[in-house]
């Protein structure tokens, strides 16, 4: 069976949260604008056509994107050892750039610990544990090069953004995993690890994102690609624990991460599994 | 099986161009231009981490993209009659933005026109026929709601582009559908169509982006959204004519269309179909 | 004599604010963000010469900037009667843009209201009024087509502003010239009016910048162009209230305002007037 | 008498180009673009009023500017023997950025070169001579700290600007000051000098903008500032060789450089000299 066929009837499930201006995003990078330049009637051709277009001015780490490796240096090595000074110029990173980010498409584990809990969402500022892992990851099988999303249901928070709900956790903090759950992350030896807060690991309250030592063991240590801002809160609440991802940032030469819209798809032709139950 | 499982061993086909400063666009549209903002060294934290990161400026019609049915309105009214000026603002469209296109997860067929002609790429200028379409699709079923990508060989001209090599066509025009190929294949009521020039349809030489009728016979009568900029070289060579197409654009809430990195996946669990071979 | 020999020796004050990303600005407009794009070293020519350069991206009505007349309409009309959607398009304004402004090289009053209470700067959301102003005249003669400046020292806060100093006045206003004393100045037909805050006019605590009734009567009304965000500090200092005043903005095409660096000279070949001692 | 009643009756002419996309502009930074934002009508608040505001995106190397000292090096080292990297960041830089250039009030020598060739303007690629500037600067003293402005006739050619017309000498090259002048110019110690070209020296035909080494002359061994793409038509035409020039650019901290309205004032209160008549 061809494999268009095979997906005939799969439910598709959007993981991008939508891009507008004055969503939530990190202060550490260009904010979000999209503006409409020509408008239709601006220039109406002869025949009674028009165009409209835009333009966009924003940071590659806003909205739902995939940190590239060259994002994070220790010691001014990116990952492997390369000094970055050798690799960075007007055009970006001659390596380790989002566009040497083979896009992914496959199996992908969604680790539930705001269900380990039992709450909907995390509480802001949340160290998601070894602990936490093992037991979101209960009959679920990690293997090397696959995908795994944490889930801590802070997307759930994302439309009622505002100054009142601190979805970036500059004041509260944001749950995500502490550095001894990035170890116990990496050692799975993932492809990729992605989660819905901002910056994907534990912000403690009042710290901001000052230091992400998370970042440091993904990217630089261990070569893993991070996926932030994601939209979870429909996949959690499908019951889906192991499915397919298709995770493809915009190939943009030599930037350290891109805006992407992953995509859960659940079933198969054969019925759901248990764990998608 | 599980789809994750279906799809392991699939050919995936990455059919998107990289994004870089100076990359063959349409002259109606913002230049895209990528900056590193913040740079390793910058601004090194107390236990020797940096970060770095960009700035991005850009329309939303440049490299690989998907137009939205608001991006062109005909005497006043965008598709099903919606007179323009009632869905737009300073924040973009409120009905028929790209946010308004679901992510396609689904059938594909390749019409390749180059090869019906048995070459490599059409010339500049070169109007794609009824005839062409129909041969081209030959043994192949177009369903209502798949995708439909038509096969120029243009897209083999994008690394050589330059001012020797005209890929938007300005002067020389590019190949794609005329008027009545691009009402074939509105009749066969597409979800989308796609092809490698950046205007989709025949371009005749010296007449650049002036009218495109073709966009609104698809975008305003048909309400079928079209790709463009596409990178199918690697596809063409493939042989596969049938095939599952993923294709999510950035959710840019309002925008007249946006970037995607389209993905080709060939193959499946029980072998490629004839038409893949 | 010679001008620039008339010039020598005199005093010239800077009354525009320094720019950078961060600055104090209005949430209605983009934000100012200068990055470097090219830094010396990435491209060493042959000769060992290297030059470094930034991209640019920022609203017009940023730092101290001067508003067209195009900038605020009422009922659909700009000052004159001209209907706004006329004259208004994807390249701006054909009429009344910040480009149709004559550069300003002339007498200036500075009408001190700080000075009249006393103070160093007026607290946040005090409302000028047209007793403030005629005491601040006193002994001083407006005459038609001059420009008049409104002290209330509020660019003493602008190098402290930050989340704790309210500079834009979002949540405790700020201070400046209500609907009465607008229309005083209105009424001595200067060719253009300025001050310290960011919208040169009234802001009362908690209101921000939803309603901006003087610029009405400015712009729209009057065909009073209005210069904000001055840093008068120190030419509040000087004593001098009758001075030479270069108004020159950038030459933006069909713009609503534009960015300026305004200069006060003090001075003169025959002696300071008793106004500048 | 005071400033501004010495000045009353002076002729003010405007020294800059005006801004718009498409402008000519050196391909080596970013392209000038201005956008309506907000337009009249789409928010219209209680009382009928309506503002309408753009976005900006730009190099600071545009239009009519001035290049800061920081704007070139060589061997690593900015004017004075700064090393480049130690005063260059993410913020820009915290030496000789265009905020370190003082705003210039005062006496401008204009050497007209294509008067001494007896022609409305020098042909492109035209290299201007010591001997040039020696006739052309007969019977005008040149100060140390002064303006010089070197009139090649050039802005004549901006509103004609086009692939017709080569503005930035891509092809053709443009007419500007050689080695040997540049270094006369600096021997006379000048706080700025100008003119009407993109790059202001010698580009010889085919070169483009690859090696700049007046620049170096001027910036990095000499400390003189330049300004760019001046309009000096309606200066050249009025026969003024010795005027006051006010070149205020914007404070944009950090930055290699910035626009400018530059003005040249005419006349004064005891009439014209006999180099302005």
């Amino acid at each position: 069976m061809p494999l268009w066929k095979a997906l005939e009837g799969a439910r598709v499930l959007d993981l991008a949260q939508p891009m507008r201006k004055g969503m939530p995003q990190s202060p550490n990078h260009p904010p979000f604008r999209m503006t409409l330049e020509r408008r239709h009637g601006d220039l109406v051709r002869p025949g009674g056509g028009s165009a409209a277009n835009e333009i966009i001015v924003t940071g590659a780490h806003v909205g739902t994107h995939v940190d590239a490796l060259a994002h994070v240096s220790q010691d001014g090595l990116l990952h492997g050892g390369r000094p970055a000074a050798e690799v960075m110029s007007q055009d970006g990173f001659a390596e380790l750039g989002i566009d040497a980010f083979e896009p992914y498409v496959g199996r992908c584990v969604l680790l539930d610990v705001a269900a380990v809990h039992g709450v909907a969402a995390l509480p802001p500022g949340y160290e998601v544990t070894v602990d936490d892992l093992e037991r979101a990851a209960a009959g679920l099988e990690l293997r090397e090069g696959d995908a795994v999303l944490v889930g801590t249901g802070w997307s759930r928070h994302w439309a009622a953004a505002s100054q009142e709900v601190d979805f970036a956790g500059a004041r509260g903090g944001a749950p995500g995993p502490g550095v001894d759950a990035a170890r116990w992350l990496a050692a799975r030896r993932p492809r990729v690890v992605g989660g819905e807060t901002i910056a994907f690991e534990h912000v403690p309250p009042g710290r901001g994102h000052a230091t992400l030592p998370v970042h440091r063991i993904m990217l630089v240590e261990s070569g893993v690609n991070i996926v932030e801002t994601m939209r979870l809160d429909e996949l959690l609440d499908s019951g889906a624990r192991e499915f397919l991802l298709v995770l493809n940032p915009l190939p943009i030469v030599g930037a350290t991460g891109a805006p992407v819209r992953p995509l859960a798809v659940l079933g198969g032709s054969e019925g759901l599994g248990a764990s998608e139950g």
